[in-house]
C-alpha cells in the first residue's frame, strides 16, 4: 500500500483500521519547503493518545494512520529561508505541525490552542494532505514547530518530553503550581505523571503522588523523589490528606471520579486535567462552590514554552524513564501500554530498527 | 410551639417539616453578648436557597427552620465591647453567624470558606443552640458578622445585596472578571443574575445575559443595561457567540448542561458556578482541555468584601429590583420563586407585617 501525492519517499508503520494493529506502510512526504526542515527520526515516544487515535476512540481518526508525536532526530535538510536550524542539529518535533499564525492564541505563543492547529498525525496540512506521525523514518516540518534539543539531554530519554513533558510542565506554570513551598499532587504515575513529579520537584514544590497502585509507592518516593504517596482506594489515608494540596495534575486518561481529588485540595485549590477520557465525567458541585475550587484543563504547550521546557529539563537533568523498543515490538508495546505495563514510556528506536522492505 | 433556651423573646415564621410551609413560630435568642449587636429586622430578602433549606433539598435541614439571611435593620442594643456599631445604626446581616477566627481562611478575610463557618439559619452557634434566620423580628449577631448599610441605599432594595449581591460580586473580583473591556456572561436572570449584570456593568465590562426565557431580553437590555442577550435554546445564536466571552457567572440553581456555556468561553475562559444544584452535573472534558478553560465555584463572600461590596453599590447606586411582600404572603412567594415568577427578589417587610400573636 503506497500513497504518492508527494515526492519525498517515506516509510513507517500505520494502523489500517480501528483494530489499531500497526504494520509497515510506504507513503510520501512533501519536499522540504522554504521554511521546512527535514528530520531523520531517531526516536519516537509512544503516547497514550496514540492508542486512542489508532483505535479511533475519539471518533476523528482516518486510515492509514501513522502515530507518533514525540519525535527526536537530526536535521538532514533545511529550506532556503530556515533561520533556526542547520543540517546536523539535534531537534525535537512534538504534537503540532501547523497553526494559523494570525489569531490571538498564535500571537501569544499559544499555537496549541489555535482553532486551526494541525497535529502531526491524523490531521490535514494546509495543503489538504494527511499528516503522518513519527513512527516513521523522516519528518518534514515547518521550523516554527521544531525545537532544539539541548546537548546534554540523551536523545532517547528526551523524546517523551515533546508531549508528556510539555503537557505537564505547561499547566504547572499556567496554574501557578510552580511556587517553591507549594504542595502539588500528581494523579496517575504513567508517562505524564512521572514527568510531572520530576518537573514539580525541580520547581521546588512538595509532591504527593496519588495512584491506584500501592506497588508504585517505593519507586515514586525513592526513585522519582516524590515526598509522599497516597493510594487512592485507601479511604483513611485520603481522608487524612483532605484539604492539604494546592493543586493537582490529573493525568488519568479514562473516566474516573473527581470527587476524591477535589477533596484533597485546599480552598482555592486547582484540579487540572491533562488526560482526555472519551466520556464526560461527573462534576461534584458542593466542594467546588464551598471551597472556591476549580477544575481546569490544559493541552500540551506552545512552541516557545516547549523550548523553555527543554531548556529547563537540561538545566535540571530531567529526562523520561523509558523502555526502548524496536519497531517490530510496537503492537506488543501498545497492548502493554493499555495495561499501564511500562515504566514509564516506550520509545521506539526508529533509526536502528525501522527498515523499509525496499531496504531489506 | 415555643423554644425557651434563651432569654430574649423572638418571633418569626418557621417551616416545621419538609413540606416547607412556613407558619408563625415563637422562639428565643441569646442575650446581647459583649461583642453582639441586637438588630430589629426591618427587611429580609428571600433567597432561592431558602427553598432548598425549608424543603431539606440538601439533606441538612433541621426543624423548626426559620429561613432568612438577607437581613437589613436597625441596631437596638449593643454589647459592652462592641466597637463598630451604636444603637440606631442601619446594618446588614448576611449568611454568616460565625467562624473559627483562627484558620487561614479567617485570617485572610475569607470566613465564608472557614470549615467551621456557622450560617444564620439551620446551623448551630458555638454554644450548640440552633440558628434562626431573618424571617423574624430580631437578630442577635456578633458584630464581626454585621456590616454598615451606606446612607444612600434604600433599606428594602439593599437587603438582597447581603446574599445575592455578594455572591456574584465576589467571583467577579476573584476570577478577575472585573477588568474594563472584558466580556462577561451572566447565565440565569433571577435574584443573583440581575445583580451580576448590575455589578459587572458598573465594573466597566461588556455583559451578555444568557437565559432560557426570550421574554427577558427587553428588560435585560433596556432596564438592567446588559449589552446583549442570548436565548440558550437558540442554537444558531449560541453557535455564533462561540468563543466570545471571557468569563461567565452561572447562577442556575438546578442541574443543567454546562457544555453550551463552556462553548461560549474564549480559550482560558472561566465558568463560575454560584448556584448549588442538588445533583452533580456532567463535566465536558474536551473543551476544558483543548481550550484551557476552567469551571470554578464561589460561595457568598467574606465580611470585609461584603462591606466593600455595599460601599461599591452605594457609589454606583446599585440595589436589587424587588417586590416587597408582607410575611403573610411568604408561602405564596415561595411558590412563585420556585417558578422564577419574581423580578427579581422578594423582600419581606418584617418591620411592618410581622406581628406576634402576643401583640395582636
Amino acid at each position: 500500500m503506497e500513497e504518492t501525492i508527494h515526492h519525498k519517499k517515506a516509510f513507517g508503520w500505520a494502523a489500517r483500521d480501528t483494530s489499531g494493529v500497526l504494520s509497515p506502510f510506504h507513503f510520501s512526504r512533501r519536499r522540504t519547503g522554504e521554511k521546512d526542515v527535514t528530520v531523520k527520526v531517531m526516536y519516537c515516544g509512544m503516547c497514550h493518545s496514540d492508542i486512542n487515535m489508532v483505535k479511533n476512540k475519539w471518533g476523528v481518526s482516518t486510515y492509514p494512520f501513522v502515530p507518533g508525536h514525540e519525535i527526536v532526530g537530526a536535521v538532514i535538510e533545511v529550506g532556503s529561508k530556515v533561520e533556526k536550524f542547520k543540517v546536523g542539529d539535534k531537534v525535537g518535533v512534538g504534537y503540532m505541525a501547523g497553526s494559523c499564525h494570525s489569531c490571538d492564541n498564535c500571537a501569544n505563543d499559544l499555537e496549541n490552542y489555535c482553532p486551526e492547529m494541525v497535529s502531526n498525525h491524523g490531521s490535514k496540512y494546509q495543503d489538504g494532505t494527511t499528516t503522518y506521525g513519527g513512527y516513521s523514518d523522516i519528518m518534514v516540518a515547518n521550523e516554527h514547530f521544531v525545537v532544539h534539543v539541548p546537548d546534554n539531554l540523551p536523545l532517547d530519554a528526551c523524546a517523551p518530553l515533546l508531549c508528556a513533558g510539555i503537557t505537564v510542565y505547561s499547566p504547572l506554570k499556567y496554574y501557578g503550581l510552580d511556587k517553591p513551598g507549594m504542595h502539588v499532587g500528581v494523579v496517575g504515575l504513567g508517562g505524564l505523571g512521572h514527568m510531572a513529579v520530576k518537573f514539580a520537584k525541580a520547581m521546588g514544590v512538595k509532591v504527593t503522588v496519588i495512584s491506584s497502585s500501592p506497588n508504585k509507592k517505593k519507586e515514586a518516593i525513592e526513585h522519582l523523589g516524590a515526598d509522599s504517596f497516597l493510594v487512592s482506594s485507601n479511604q483513611d489515608d485520603m481522608q487524612a490528606a483532605t484539604s492539604t494540596i494546592d493543586g493537582i495534575i490529573d493525568t488519568i486518561a479514562s473516566p474516573h471520579s473527581l470527587l476524591p481529588f477535589i477533596g484533597l485540595l485546599k480552598n482555592n485549590g486547582k484540579l487540572v486535567l491533562v488526560g482526555l477520557p472519551e466520556k464526560p465525567m461527573e462534576l461534584p458541585l458542593f466542594p467546588l462552590v464551598t471551597g472556591r475550587k476549580i477544575v481546569g484543563g490544559s493541552l500540551i504547550g506552545g512552541m516557545k514554552e516547549t523550548q523553555e521546557m527543554l531548556n529547563f529539563a537540561a538545566t535540571h537533568n530531567i529526562t523520561a524513564d523509558i523502555e526502548v523498543i524496536s519497531i517490530d515490538h510496537v503492537n506488543t508495546a501498545m497492548e502493554r501500554l493499555l495495561k499501564a505495563d511500562v515504566r514509564y514510556r516506550f520509545v521506539i528506536d526508529t533509526e536502528n530498527t525501522l527498515k523499509s522492505a525496499f531496504e531489506i
